[in-house]
């Protein structure tokens, strides 16, 4: 019985994700999906990305978090649209979450949606929200053996940021053994190693999301 | 309806929890359910525990997984009886899993249980297992911004260990704020700041430990 509700929510979840889906291609809006566990530096990430790439393309941010409107704030205070999702408990969002953040936007106005996930290694896997991809931060401090033992997100993320790097030489952790996990649960991973507080390695990030963003829209062209 | 299927899993797990707590209390046998985000220091923190009590105390674990058995496997290597439960996919312990550990354990061989539940900073809060108290790892490294994101666990734990103290200097973490905004959402948390790496704090931790099963065998005499 639990196994079936669990499985109607997941299928309800995905219709409404595809409907999500067909506004934001209608809309030639390209969204991403962030995850990591709490503190990885998912707001921070953000931060960096839109001060990097606010000249090319027009941003706007969905926060999740459980309760506070910390994140949202941080985000608006760039001049960016920023709408605060609070779960009220629940440890991931999902579809519905994001479409009850629509009218808040104007989608002809962006090129880009970004939603930071809850701060959860598990949960927000599961969950579809209409996205183009999502993507996956793992801070060094979290240690090297989070693919083996988490590995749902890993599959099902297009890219890996392994941030903090800047603390490598006080944790015990390999970038080698995080690597080489990761790849094993999920081979086409995009892996980048970041520092978001010394801005080592984000370029190669921005240039990827660049990329990503031409790519996805070209392919739309083609559908 | 998605809501009322909740509350009917809650209710069932209450039941099985006080149905182990009972079992607990026949065996005189102290249990606590150790919680964290991933990667925040809780298998450490058990391998410290144990070197450090073990003259004193006789202790299992119970490791708590999605998958993989490492974190059993280090515990084992210490020659401490431990059980690996792998979840298959969910995002914390409940229960039904604990209870099904029981076969496994002498625990007339017992004086203290410890449960480490899977890596989330989020669902592991709401399922009682029947310990006798909840205690919590936070890892300076996950910033000072915790308590007031994810106030549920803060709320159910009886300790707060903030982890990983010697990265201090590297983060841009309060231990103020920390303590300030934790005890805001709970007042009577106690908290140590420790880091298991170096050691320091660590035997106000233990010195807490003795004195918490002391007290909490005394009291089952008087029930």
């Amino acid at each position: 019985m639990k196994v079936s509700v669990v499985k109607n929510i997941l299928e309800a979840n995905e219709r409404i994700a595809r409907e999500n889906r067909a506004i934001f291609d209608e809309k030639d809006l390209v969204v991403f999906n962030l995850m990591s566990s709490p503190g990885a530096g998912k707001t921070s990430l953000l931060e960096k990305t839109i001060s990097a790439l606010r000249g090319e393309l027009r941003m706007g941010v969905i926060e999740g978090d459980i309760q506070s409107s910390q994140d949202a704030e941080r985000i608006a205070a760039m001049g960016i649209p920023a709408v605060q999702i609070n779960t009220g408990g629940a440890c991931h969002l999902d579809g519905n979450m994001i479409r009850d953040t629509f009218k808040e936007f104007d989608f002809d106005a962006l090129d880009l949606l970004i939603v930071e996930n809850v701060g959860n290694l598990v949960c927000p896997a599961e969950f579809k929200l209409g996205e183009d991809f999502k993507a996956m931060i793992l801070s060094v401090a979290e240690g090297d053996d989070k693919p083996a033992k988490y590995p749902l997100m890993f599959h099902e993320s297009e890219v890996l940021l392994i941030n903090k790097i800047d603390l490598l030489p006080y944790v015990d952790c390999s970038l080698e053994k995080i690597r080489e996990e990761a790849l094993k649960v999920n081979p086409g991973l995009s892996i980048f190693e970041i520092s978001c507080k010394t801005g080592e390695g984000l370029s190669a990030w921005y240039d990827w999301l660049r990329e990503k963003v031409k790519i996805r829209r070209a392919l739309r062209k083609h559908q």
